[in-house]
């Protein structure tokens, strides 16, 4: 695939800098990229990076007028049509629309039109699946569930029985969604199991990486809303309602009964213990355990996480104290000689 | 399904308050249940919630004797007894006994009565497979592995050769038993591998959650006792021997030669360095990094983690360290000053 | 199999001390071995629990001239050659060479010699496995991925499409490599998926554990290099860099576009955000979370992660934070009595 930097500029959108018939085969990063190659500048500092790389032509703002003899193209946010270049010269392999004759359906189950079933797939009683559905290897969907359309499901996931998931929800290799929630009784010694009888609840775009876990409700539904990102190994625990685009980046863990408002952001192997309430907007800093909850629109981080001014000035503090440890020694000694002094003053001694 | 609430207080041998002709068709917590439900309380905070919910009935202990006019049904234990009528009223579905034909199954395979093979499950030479034990879609089960009666092994399980898994063990989607511990000798810049040539045993009544990890020994048994419960995303490496009974929540990890006693509770994402001792009973709050052994009984946090008041005690100080930074430099004038005033005084001098 | 003491030295090329005409059928720990075992010392303190083991025989250093009456070999790395002789004692159960009928093997797949192909494999088009692979039950490996020689690929593995494998490389089961880098723009109130066109490359004698993730570039390769040792549920991020004969253990997470250099070594749980670079040979301590880059050589650990003797000092400076405040209350009472003292002498006044 080659297009014209002109042709490219004129798909997006875009403005062109330069000589717009540049031929460009490929995209790259600014330190990788080569001659041929679009690379793209987000910032100020990536727009050093861009401009002494080696790329035929730069993806810019559209404040930028002109790149000192340079080609490009002048966009109103370049990161988002990078998204959308690579789309368009890099597709990705699609399988083939399709039910592979080594997967296993049972009684009762409706697919939509264009839907691909990969090989040793195994579909449940009743389940319903969308239009244009991908449904990788190995895949386990249990019976009654239901995904919606242009979904993709990668290969070794297993889906519990009773789950409902949305349109265009993607879901990664050897993720579990709807395993038993995490309850028991102690009853004379023994850890009696409460049975997880709920369900999982995935809305419209949402995205799970590789090897998540997204736990059943013991009753009810655990909930996760539109258009939300969860990546790698994050463990979703009973009753937890996650809010509406939500980012969680890996290792990501929640206790159950976790509520978390919309956009919320979580850096990696951040936590937080059961019945908390992570507010709208709130940040969570990478590898904080959240104790209590954290206001709408705070910013927390720290081991527990709190708020993060608050946490650096004390990490500061601590960093200083062997400076006030000494200074306090100092003036032990100043203030044994002081005394000594003073006692041997004229005048009234001290009542002590 | 629906029960009239004398009938369920007879099959949970408990006690009928108010109308036992009411119809229950459901459980439910107390802030979502609805008319027809029954909902429990199992503690002062929950009675109040669910005497204000709209459930038909509420599940209480044996004290209570009246319920201001509302009915329910009073009970020893009733957050045991919820998880019963759970039981009750949301049977799970059940895979139908017999072999799938897609199921392989290697030589001298010996399968106890009531055993369901899943679809594309595989089941390696000399396996074993007690009564009524439900092997999933896409689990593997390596060769001359044993796995006990009324078990659940879930979809895509992996468990490696020669595993022993007694009755009654639940493992969730996804998890890994016996996958080689994580062992190296460092040789002229290279890392060997030391074969790891032991194996897993799991005992009785153990549940495990998705995607866990657990390393087969290097030599002898990596063990689980009896009646130990383990969720989602924990690893147990090679040569841990994990007690009767303990709960380890998500995304726990555990180095190798880890001892771990009966009755310890790990929180979310805890964790413990190689060789270290948790005694009996020990509590491990969530995300805290044991770093040496803790006592029998001790409850321990933080990180890395040490007695838990300790712990608390330590970060309220660093919470106050601003303000004793602040006295400090008052008294370093205030000496200051003294000693100004001191040197101005008629009599011997300092003899610094 | 059993063997004379005098043929195990031989074969590892060491000196028999006391009778080498002693059967040994088995290898093991000091602590739980018996008679008819080979045990080993690699240092002092295993040493002393080897010569008061029942073991019938010790291996261990070569300056080991005698051993008080008792029987063994002497060589120069013992723990070395203890790996070497399990690889004899334990063969590790071979799956037979073949492809397994129920495997489905797409267009223009291409197999080496001796490969073997477990149940339910599945191998997209223009799949290449090299001599000796072993690919166990359920594995998935996507379209254009290229795999070296004698490498394993262990049960319910997914590889996505043009991953490239190394030689004599162990992938254990439920690992993901492939799986989209986790990258989104924001965007009207939504994150657009940037779409991830790069790969992942793995080098030779790579070995990962089970349920490891490893997410394909954005643009370019995520990289391991030759040598390097991952354990289990261990997150690596999309165009992360990882050097050779590196070793994370269990539950490490990085996230994207990191650097780890030659020989460095991280402790479980350990993390690090995302463009840092941490230098060859440097040391991560376990749980410690890298935010910032380490140097070449360095030894970290703590929250956030710091130089090691820095952080037990900060440690040990906030243990000691009661006495501090004590000292200092006291000294607030003293310089109170100092002042109150002097106002009372002759002379000229305090100008405060």
């Amino acid at each position: 695939m080659e297009y014209s930097l002109a042709t490219l500029a004129e798909r997006v959108n875009g403005r062109v800098i330069g000589d717009g018939s540049i031929r460009i085969s490929g995209l790259n990063g600014a330190q990788i990229a080569h001659e041929g190659e679009l690379t793209f500048a987000e910032d100020e500092r990536h727009f050093g990076l861009a401009m002494a790389s080696r790329a035929s032509a730069i993806l810019v703002s559209e404040q930028i007028k002109e790149l000192g003899g340079r080609s490009g193209i002048a966009v109103k946010n370049p990161k988002l049509v990078f998204a959308q270049l690579l789309e368009l010269f890099y597709p990705q392999p699609l399988a083939a629309a399709g039910v592979h004759p080594t997967a296993v359906l049972g009684k009762s189950v409706a697919l939509g039109p264009e839907v691909s079933i990969g090989p040793h797939a195994v579909l449940g009683d009743g389940v319903r699946i969308g239009q244009g559905t991908r449904i990788e290897s190995g895949a386990h969907v249990g019976q009654g569930t239901t995904i919606g359309e242009y979904c993709f499901i990668g290969p070794n996931v297993s889906i519990y029985y009773g789950t409902h998931i949305g349109h265009r929800v993607r879901i990664h290799a050897g993720s579990v969604i709807g395993g038993d929630g995490f309850g028991y009784v102690l009853h004379e010694g023994r850890h009696v199991k409460v049975p997880q009888v709920g369900n999982v609840i995935i809305e419209d775009d949402v995205e799970l990486g590789s090897n998540v876990c997204v736990d059943r409700a013991t009753i009810g539904s655990t909930i996760i809303r539109q258009g939300t990102k969860i990546d790698n190994l994050v463990q979703i625990a009973h009753n937890d309602h996650i809010g509406q685009h939500v980012v969680m980046a890996g290792q990501v863990g929640l206790a159950g009964s976790v509520t978390v408002g919309d956009y919320v952001v979580m850096g990696g192997q951040a936590g937080a213990v059961d019945h908390v309430t992570i507010g709208a907007r709130a940040q969570v800093g990478a590898a904080s355990p959240v104790i209590k909850s954290v206001a709408p629109g705070e910013t927390v981080w720290g081991f527990p996480a709190r708020p993060v001014k608050e946490a650096k000035e004390q990490i500061a503090l601590v960093g200083r104290l062997p400076v006030w440890v000494e200074r306090l020694k100092q003036l032990l000694g100043r203030v044994d000689a002081l005394e000594k002094r003073v006692e041997q003053l004229p005048g009234p001694k001290s009542s002590s």
